[in-house]
């Protein structure tokens, strides 16, 4: 029996056990070919396949339309915070930038350098944020290249549970810490992208999605390799790929697929969130939760103890109990929980388990 | 026993047996940790120690100075091509770029998108290539950013065997296909960059060496996503870096030690090289190898033989024998063999008993 812990880590996350079996059992030799995948030409039969079966299972899963690209690339989604304007960015133009967290506000900041943004909306000063923006706070610029907004905030654990009205000005959402958490409509966005180190795999590999209107805009005076439009020419295959990171993808994808897809995921993580805020809730005088209730993250709970000290010892005691990874990121401290897919309800119970008795033994 | 072929893949390309079985066997629990090496966060201490241990191997390995940075970085040697000019080929000035084959000629050509680069040198033309250019061929700008080569050529199977002197512009060497191929001496070069896909690991991570002085120089008025100063600056961990390339890496270059070290890298791949020439050269009637003797790659060997149709039959043949990737780039046509550190000795001798089999065969 493998020794695993309960993995409440915040990204690169916790992978299902059935698609790293996989990987393990096939790494020498995959399909009988006598390599491992990653020692397979990005041109081959072997490897192509593999491509783009993870490409037909995010479209299946996600229900993802003809007239939308599926794109995996590289470089995380903080290169995305800087193709994105460098792509549709107009000059002489703006984009709106909805900023409600730490990596919403650097998303922004690549943006200035590239061009002029505007800041359509800001729930984020000091380093905190406690919420999201709701529709009406957003100012909106009718005449904007596009609106970005940050779906899910990993570090300030607050989530859109709405996805805002931009009266057809393109949508960009970086999904990176909620993407494929639920069955999603990506009709109303231009553009989605997600680093996969949370619910799609390992890190080394980015998943975009864009609207082929939205793409046709795209400014043609950057290099090649940061044209979206390359890589949607080319199925992601204009340069050499990360071939493992997508094989992980793909074998995640077709662990989704074999829970009951997305409506089975969302249910699961529903019941994950319903659990560990409700325990906060009920123990309020000694777990304190920061974000307002319309806007409380299902995937990143975070919360405080009362003091430093105690959250110290939460953190050390819950590693001996074999749950790790709940130290909350350092620009915030505290306690953060991040219960993304693979993360089994049990787990969840486990943790709450452990909270109530590690407030009564200590509060 | 596990089923492995012989691989002689341009890349991705064939891996050590060792550095893969290590991944293998701890795929599930990294070090007891209870958790795969790739969902551990990057922030972590076991990920930690094996990004630093993979920057020191590789330090220790190519002796690399402490006024060098070593980074590893995403979007492969592609994306180098562009990052380079928009770091360092300044407002008003020039850098030149010598250009010996297909790779050379797209690094050129982003260059061109960014500023103005000139052509130093170019032995390519209709897309092929037969040497490198000697020192006395290179028309220097003496004010120009920095010098551009291709180390080696992987489509047209040369190999610079000289480093060119620049007169104190920095080198840039895109080593690509040759990087750690034998004990090199990295003093000349200002900014050596490597996709890690042949000598190195799996794709999706690429190696950068940039020297500090050089560094200095670069434009600041670009995404920090893109500056390599940003990267320096934290050791790699800037953004979420690409955690279990690095990893193999990590793997490969351990393996690499234990061989003896570049030494023995080095002698391997000449004796490789020398069987393979020995063999196209004693077998000149039948196959002919269009690169000029002083230019001949020890990594990639192209051939030909007397008609496509014997080229074909000579790769499924060779297939059937369990050698694969013996098909030339799309590009150029003809039998390419790659022949990274590693393939062994052994395969070599297997495919040249082969070649004089087949040549007597069907000649």
């Amino acid at each position: 029996m493998t020794h695993r812990v309960m993995n409440f880590n915040a990204g690169p996350a916790g992978l299902p056990l059935p698609a790293l079996e996989r990987a393990r059992d096939e790494f020498l030799d995959y399909a009988g070919t006598g390599m491992s995948i990653m020692e397979h030409s990005h041109r081959g039969k072997a490897y192509e396949a593999v491509h783009h079966e993870a490409v037909s299972l995010l479209r299946e899963l996600l229900d993802i339309p003809e007239d939308f690209h599926v794109l995996f690339l590289q470089g995380g989604a903080s290169q995305v915070f800087a193709t994105v304007p460098m792509n549709f960015l107009q000059h002489g133009r703006t984009a709106d930038y909805v900023i409600t967290g730490g990596w919403a506000d650097k998303a922004l900041a690549e943006a200035r350098i590239v061009g002029t943004p505007r800041v359509a909306a800001n729930t984020y000063s000091d380093g905190r944020s406690s919420r999201v923006p709701t529709q009406s706070e957003l100012s909106l610029d009718p005449s904007a290249c596009y609106v970005h907004i940050t779906t899910n905030n990993t570090l300030e654990g607050t989530q859109f549970h709405h996805c805002p009205e931009t009266h057809g000005v393109p949508l960009v959402g970086d999904m990176s810490s909620d993407f494929l958490w639920r069955p999603t409509d990506v009709r109303p966005y231009g553009f989605i992208y997600a680093g996969a180190q949370k619910n799609l795999g390992p890190s080394g590999v980015t998943i975009v999605l864009v609207r082929k209107d939205f793409l046709a805009t795209a400014r043609m005076d950057i290099p090649k390799i940061f044209r979206f439009g390359v890589h949607a020419d080319n199925d992601s295959l204009y340069n050499t790929p990360p071939t493992f990171a997508i094989y992980m993808v793909r074998n995640v994808l077709a662990w989704v697929k074999t829970q009951g897809g997305l409506p089975a995921i969302e249910s699961a993580n529903r019941r994950k969130g319903t659990l560990l805020y409700s325990t906060l809730d009920a123990l309020s005088d000694f777990y304190r939760c920061p974000v307002e209730a319309s806007s409380r993250s299902v995937m990143n709970v975070v919360f405080r103890l009362p003091t430093e000290a105690l959250e110290d010892r939460f953190v050390t005691e819950a590693t001996k109990a074999g749950m790790v990874g709940l130290k909350g990121h350092r620009s915030v401290g505290g306690i953060r929980v991040s219960m993304y897919n693979a993360v089994p309800p049990s787990a969840v119970e486990t943790l709450t388990d452990f909270m109530r008795d590690f407030a009564k033994r200590t509060g």
